[in-house]
């Protein structure tokens, strides 16, 4: 079954009218007819089983059919990276954490970052592929470029990854279900990013002793994260 | 400083000679010159600091200053995945997989593979440049490609991921520190090869209950793996 993305389905729905985007999708692209099922996730753990009502290329009619929900998991994964230089490497980063369930996405501006823009509309379409991919039904929150400083101010209590000295623990026994864990860029964070963290109450990790690239670092973590709340 | 690889390289080695290439990239494309400093890794667990004695473009000689050791782990893990379609998502898995510390990789055909051949000095020089990039002294092992029966018949006794029915537990339980993982392709594994694997003494394993593409379960496998032995 075909499967596609509407946040206007909730629990409520009986009959919806598909946006033009995926109507021409659904009617032209993939040549569906009355009567034929589809699947709409709404990113907010719901997914339902439609039928076709009027397969209008522009307007495509649906009405559901089934629902399936789940419940919000009770922990928050919310991984802050810094986007590397080379923007494929987010994009699996992205794909990725979306497949093995990160709740929240948030990218950082350090001092040290080489890529100081990024393309959102990029990493939500990638995250909506990965989650229809991987049967979740919890799309990511992912929020724009923040700078460092002004993040751990607004998120204190945190956990960060950094290559400087420090009193470092590993996620796998300090990880408390929820508090963001932020990944430095390729030059790492800056000493004064690091510290102002520290004075926001964020705790120095460990991610082993080898040098991980920046998306392997924030997908460890993230995996990390998920074994000690699972 | 930079690095390189060159299996000659051992504990003994007083003076030696680079082969052609390496001679090319160090003194033409580095434009590197007698007396400079370079690292050559032998992916075995030697690190040595050289300096350039002869900076000749096709012979270029150096002098051993001094040398770095590590005792290769005491645990082996051992991934064995069906190469997807997509040919870039073996070869990031190969990069993170190294970066992290795969000790062994094979290639698997099943049945089901959509993939029937791989380009092995592709992955080798990947494998080789994320050795480097994340200071690791061991090169993983990589093996071609084999097909499923012939393999779980030549290594008995160890895990496999598919997603049929079964009695099936964690790696972070179960995983015994040297026996080989087994990731199916994007349409897993077929029955006969899963069921012949139980018969050779595999152990069934869960990766959770959401649908991970190939090269994400292997990548997943794997950091469980040294999670449990480290």
């Amino acid at each position: 079954m075909h499967l596609f993305y509407d946040t206007a389905i909730t629990e409520e729905t009986v009959h919806h009218q598909m946006n033009e985007n995926e109507s021409r999708h659904i009617c032209k692209v993939l040549r569906l007819k009355d009567g034929d099922l589809i699947g709409i996730q709404n990113g907010n753990g719901l997914l339902a089983t439609a039928k076709i009502t009027d397969a209008n290329q522009k307007r495509c009619a649906i009405s559901i059919v089934s629902k399936e929900t789940e419940v919000a998991p009770s922990y928050s994964i919310h991984i802050a990276i810094c986007p590397t230089k080379m923007n494929e490497r987010m994009e699996w980063f992205v794909e990725k954490t979306t497949e093995l369930g990160v709740t929240e996405i948030t990218f950082l501006l350090s001092k040290n970052s080489e890529r100081k823009a990024i393309k959102m509309e990029r990493f939500e379409s990638i995250a909506i592929s990965a989650m229809k991919q991987s049967k979740r039904l919890f799309l990511p929150k992912i929020n724009p470029l923040v700078k460092v400083d002004q993040f751990v101010k607004d998120h204190p209590n945190g956990f960060i990854a950094h290559c400087y000295d420090g009193e470092k623990k590993s996620l796998m026994t300090t990880f408390d279900n929820c508090s963001p864990i932020l990944i430095g860029p390729e030059g790492d964070f800056t000493l004064d990013e690091s510290d102002l963290a520290k004075i926001n109450g964020y705790q120095e990790i460990t991610l082993g002793n080898n040098r991980l690239r920046t998306e392997t670092a924030g997908l460890y973590a993230c995996m990390q994260a998920l074994m000690r709340v699972k």
